[in-house]
């Protein structure tokens, strides 16, 4: 099983409020004939919070037909629950998993604790039957999992790395300098992602690689390949759009942006809104200025 | 149906970690002897986000055969998606709710707009057998439902009142001041209680309101009496253990109080921790400040 | 020497951008004929952090000429380090000030510890001839004094009192429960004034007495004298208005109200902005609502 | 004028509470004879806001007869209002800086608006004798400058660069892709550094170069040189070092070290607390962890 590289945190796709499987897997099978090393379904690009779990079983699933041997399928299973989270990785397990990606538990803010982080994901580890990647998400959960989590969980087993999306490049050195050489840091931020690898990151699941996976997967080669000034530049001129596929328009931005690169996009579940035509009037410049034709 | 008044956040317990319903009910006949107004099941203090959906029905069931006519019945009922309240409101419906208690939507928190809560709460409350209350806990939630929301909510025929836990009283005052006389506004904090109270609340669901019922209902009656010395004496008296029940020790706290208080209260969830003998302490010497025994 | 009661943050007016003091001493004159119990000069809404030590020193002797006895006179004098308030405050104390207003430090944000501002005030207050007055604005300086700092901070016999304009109104009430009787707790949110008076603070320094000081002093008399009906309904009408002049529109909003109510205001100093035309109708409006001609 | 390289923000030693200038001058001989660009004066971690004008002007004079032709001096000149902030670099000027570092306002947090931030810095560099950086430092002053105010200000003759210290790869990324090649960004946070000068920054203004300068410059040319495993292999050596003397133990520590390291350090100025022995031994650690003999 691969973790190193880039993985599109992937879009689930709506028909009449419906899960569109035909659609999804339709997109998994086109970015599967790029160079990413697999993909996340489940994540919070996938709406997983708007799924229930039966749901979730038909997209895993359904993933897992369109995903070839060679790729990695990545699954989200958080819940605020030890005991929640523990079925829902089981059912992940049940439907294909590689990987789990697990969120940090969030609503009660003033009880996460670097503690309990490591009690939780030690309990969640113990019982998957597949490996499982704690993730980290400031941004939506409202708390932050510290570094020192980390370095106490990376000796788990069943731990083999991390997903961190804080952006906050101290914190990816960190993560980086105080877990084992072979533990696996992925981030989840395109704007940051060239200096996430500098710092040591070994790739990211970052929502700009369900547009334009190609250039996403070219700057991570170059950056391995340690031509910096290339990976550099690179990197700023993808960095608008990556704004627009997460922080600036949120899962509607990722959506409109797939339905201009021929992916099956459509609007997010309500309540969250659909993209307006100013937003795809930029997103559509911002993939003109990186000349992909859309 | 009754809005007005105090209603406890009932916490749920458990035994060997599967939910507890006949100490869950055995509680609720105690505090149904009391002044409270009813009951509030599944919400933040009710462990709501451990809770599967099938534990929710049969604590929401659980609590119908316990509260009396008379006395009002209140289900938590919130989820991320517009489809999946609806799912929620309508079982808590089924099981016996008097009205629905909907916390809002918070994972996508820069798409959580006034017009987004408006959009949502108004397909939910369309769709509700029974009356829906709206429920702003910015505090665990990490994103703040503005006064203007309820402006534009509160002509709804299905919405009677609010929940705002954000102990903000300018936003306290607002809502009371830019909603109609007849819409309910309950708050979700003791220590500022008597407060809220004086600025037009009309109620409040709080935890301290499980452990010494008698004298918040007291503290209230005093309030709506215009007794202001003694309800703010009486609210000064009850200030630190609310804090504890809440805010400092968490549902922990909420539980170990309604051990010492003779309720069944036990341990949250994993990954909350329980109560230590530190807090117990605090809490039990909380408890004598009031001159209750425990 | 009286803290009881409403004081204005007066606002310091500038022509061709140095302190107009004919304009401010014309301001007071008539803040003097109300039933104001004084003024604050060189609090944030006059701007202090905009002015030298020199002009400091002449707009407090202006106002001294102005503030006849029997009101009293604040002086704002905080300063970053506790050499330099103490210098500050001698200054103020030169210059007339019956008593002095010290925000709290705050540029080195995670050194101030409930240790580090006792400390600090115990020493200003030594040092300072005239009592010392504590300030905490978060929403300005970024860092909040607890209550326990003002529980240690209370037994000095050169702190008689505090101002609070967090707006927090379990800080405002731990505040008065945990100081002795005779400790005065000023507020800084006239938006909260009312509920602040009800939990036991007595009087408040707020913007909105710059410009209608008779309601202001109307809302502290009724909310004194038990009339909580009246005082609440004076407190939701005059809230619109109290947002602009603080809150909304800043130092610009409170001196374009003074210059619709007859005051000398004008514009604040670079680089803050002047009022815009639509924020000064609506301000307007807001005095219409209010009944005042302006 | 050289701002590509290394600057230590230098502490400002006092003795018997004043300043000791023969400290700071001893200091910066010694920083001379190393590989560093020059230094700067009076920045934060130089207790700018616990000096006044005349120890500032004092502070700034004897630099500049310590730094050598060849190396740069940096003053620090930021204040409130503009003009204050005019007169303070004219000041600096007349003291002898080559450069001035003039840090955002920020006491009137929510009028700090990019058009704000665009007319003040524009009317400062207007009337400056010497070359302005504006000085973006959210982390004590609680605001942030958004690239897009030095977007604007890059194309003013006397604006040849910024420093940023919010250690959001994100933004100096942005800073850099969107200023002019020549533009300088240099950086505040030493545990970000490596990863700053990845992504285009040609400099930094950290604390860790008044303790380990030659390391600090070494990881400088070692990223400059294209050697990028090395530079990261130092930068992790030193991140711990770099954490204690700024977000972990403030100037206390950074001070505390110097003293350590052979330099004249002290404690800072009241109310900041020294350090106490407990950080002195975790300081000690960090340099023997690096090999550094104190």
């Amino acid at each position: 099983m691969n973790l190193h590289g880039i993985f599109p945190p992937i879009a689930t796709p709506f028909k009449n409020d419906e899960i569109d499987l035909d659609g999804m897997k339709a997109n998994v099978a086109k970015w599967m004939k790029t160079g990413l090393a697999g993909v996340l379904v489940l994540g919070s690009n996938g709406e997983a919070p708007m799924l229930d779990a039966d749901e979730s079983f038909r997209v895993a699933s359904a993933a897992r037909e369109s995903v070839p041997a060679g790729k990695t399928l990545i699954v989200g299973a958080g819940e605020e629950s030890t005991r929640s989270t523990i079925a829902a990785v089981k059912r992940a397990a049940q439907a294909g998993a590689d990987v789990v990606l697990v969120r940090t538990p969030c609503y009660f803010k003033n009880q996460m604790t670097t503690d309990l982080f490591v009690r939780h994901f030690t309990a969640v580890a113990d019982a998957s039957p597949v490996p499982v990647l704690p993730y980290n998400v400031p941004g939506l959960t409202g708390v932050n999992m510290a570094a020192e989590a980390l370095a106490r969980l990376s000796s788990h087993p069943n731990i083999p790395g991390v997903k961190d999306s804080s952006a906050n490049l101290t914190q990816i050195a960190d993560l980086v300098a105080i877990t084992p050489p072979d533990f696996t840091v992925l981030v989840g931020s395109a704007p940051t992602l060239y200096a996430s690898l500098c710092v040591g990151a070994v790739g990211g699941i970052v929502a700009a690689a369900c547009v334009v996976p190609d250039l996403i997967v070219q700057l991570y080669d170059l950056a391995r390949a340690g031509k910096h000034a290339d990976a550099l530049a690179l990197q700023r001129q993808i960095t608008p759009l990556a704004k627009s596929v997460t922080t600036s328009f949120g899962v509607a931005g990722l959506k409109a942006a797939m339905d201009l690169a021929g992916y099956v996009g459509g609007a997010p579940r309500h309540p969250l809104p659909p993209a307006t035509p100013q937003m795809i009037d930029t997103i559509r410049g911002q993939f003109a200025a990186l000349g992909v034709a859309v």
